[in-house]
């Protein structure tokens, strides 16, 4: 009998919807492995702002680091300002728990339907791994002549070799795990000059220590446009802060829905718990209703378990949501079905007792 | 009969092939329309670089300022860092030329297929409108401990109010001139702490002042998303720099192909000469083929007449264009089709003495 203590932070919005769902399904394959999951709720979110100041006490760090991961829904709230909540707590975790890696899969799941003309589950499955620590989101920066006519603002990216180099380690090392072994970096050297360029020589150096992996090298302005006229040849994208993030929106996008898409914080040490999420955010137009898919915040503790080493654990959480996913009366409105929360994720629970995994 | 002095800038690699299709297109046009076009050639190139050390000379900003216009190739060789051919020329030339505005149509045209399930014309048809002269692509930065393990890099980003303002006014009364009367601001406020939360401000104050215009904001990740999943919400699109430059990639990639993709670079008060130049680069790879698709080089010309105040030239060339895309047997490998850049030329020129335009 394992057992985990897990930091549960469903946030704002469908955060609230979706993080139970979630759990919902570790505990069950949890039974069926010999899992046992603490959960430790906090409360940390838009709406402890409003209430109490701030979106996380202040040794918020410290509380999670006992944690062996971390489960977060999503943060955001109307009338709070993005930047705010995030700042407030999706960074500083990020940061804080040298979180330094942010890896999603984008793969076009059975029964998904791709907005792409003939696209088929074998043209799109690929990983993006974006860096987390660093890069464009920086607070180095502020105004100048505030609110003259003369004001302006400023901001400094940061790209340090040693952030730099270990998330390209990060990429190369996953890329040779699988078949087609080839990485392929986000630039922009011909516009930024400074920081891109960087970039650049450090992918070139860091190519070199595997010669045994393919590389390309795109800027993020035609990459965006070959995700969508050649999905088929990426395998693992390595991008700074800023582009992975786009690229990780868009690459949902081409796979039919960003309602599904995972991602995982980790720090690849374990000197620190990872913290697993949902791409999408607290979307407070359907907030409320019930009506969230949870597939994105189930393949997140899929992810999860992956990262503590219940591999099993993790492949029955995927078969199962993959197979719920070809049940068209079982998807959320998002995908076209009628579906609720609740009974899309009561399916993959069902298709989880069925797979005799135990 | 009008006559206009247009510098010639074929650049590098394809640009070479394209350049003088749209001059040919223009000339043919101009005959109809009894305009004269004075060609001034120059020859600022990565060809001129590793001949003569720079692409352009010292005083090529002066050299260019009497003219009425510019048509511009592509710049970039293989064996010249792209940083240094665009910062030696095409982004000295945006900025010294005050073209501060990049207007870039993304329309899917008759007879293109778009990579998009069961998009038609009608549903991909909006402006991007790029600020053009600072943001992202900045020289403020450098290198810290360079060589070394602690080395790292920096750059900063410069957004200020004269230069957002007038981008977003000159979106707005863009919109304005439209039918569905609409803008979309890119943004990144969760994640750009200092400029970008400015920049929602500006547009916050600009939008004011235009109460007949919807608006519309979206981080950059969730609108390139939207480009794929939703392109008929799009109206005119304001962007910064970089921002501008991935969506002006991304939006013709969904409108079938970026090898027609047009852009104008605009001085609005004609202090200067505005510029016209295909959204493609010098493709290296098929650059002396005789096969580069010259359409974005005639849509950019189009473009040019249209700035020129020449709108029935404009609109003649655009027809013409429009009608020699619908020939399968014109069109150019890229899009599918078995002619090559001449062949497609011809074409069009075709399609322009039958207009029975003059
Ligand atoms: C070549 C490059 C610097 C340029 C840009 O990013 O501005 C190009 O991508 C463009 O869009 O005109
Ligand atoms: C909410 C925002 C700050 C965040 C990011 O840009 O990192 C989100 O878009 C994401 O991708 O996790």
């Amino acid at each position: 009998m394992k057992s985990y203590d897990i930091a549960r932070i469903p946030g704002d919005g469908i955060g609230q919807e979706v993080t139970p769902a979630a759990c919902a399904v570790l505990e069950a394959v949890g039974k069926r492995h010999g899992i046992v999951f603490r959960w430790r709720p906090f409360d940390w979110s838009c709406a402890r702002l409003k209430a109490e100041g701030a979106m996380m006490p202040q040794d918020g760090i410290s509380q999670l680091s006992g944690m062996d991961a971390i489960l977060l829904g999503a943060v955001g709230f109307p009338g709070v300002a993005d930047h705010e909540s995030l700042w407030g707590l999706l960074i500083p975790l990020r940061r804080g728990l040298q979180q330094y890696v942010n890896l999603r899969p984008v793969r076009l799941m059975p029964g998904i339907q791709s907005p792409l003309v003939g696209r088929s589950g074998a043209d799109i499955d690929f990983l993006i791994v974006r860096e987390n620590s660093e890069g464009e989101y920086s607070d180095i920066g502020g105004r100048f002549a505030d609110g003259t006519p003369a004001e302006a603002a400023f901001q400094t990216s940061v790209f340090t070799r040693a952030a730099t180099d270990r998330i390209m380690r990060y990429a190369f090392d996953l890329a040779g795990k699988r078949s087609a072994k080839h990485v392929t970096s986000a630039t922009k050297s011909n516009g930024m000059k400074h920081t891109m360029p960087f970039w650049d020589e450090r992918f070139a150096a860091i190519s070199a220590e595997y010669p045994d992996i393919a590389t390309s090298q795109y800027h993020i302005d035609i990459l965006t446009a070959h995700f969508v006229s050649h999905p088929d040849w990426f395998d693992v994208v390595v991008a700074s802060n800023l582009f992975g993030d786009i690229l990780s929106d868009l690459g949902p996008a081409i796979a039919g829905s960003i309602g599904i898409a995972p991602s995982a914080n980790i720090n690849p040490e374990r000197d620190y718990p990872s913290m697993f999420e949902p791409v999408h955010g607290s979307a407070p137009d359907i907030a409320g209703k019930g009506i969230a898919n949870p597939v994105a915040a189930i393949w997140s503790g899929a992810m999860m378990l992956d990262h503590l080493g219940e591999k099993d654990a993790a492949s029955d959480v995927e078969a199962a949501m993959e197979k719920a996913l070809l049940r068209s009366d079982c998807l959320t409105p998002d995908l076209g079905g009628p579906a609720d929360t609740k009974g899309m994720t009561r399916a993959v629970l069902d298709n989880l007792s069925g797979s005799g995994a135990a």
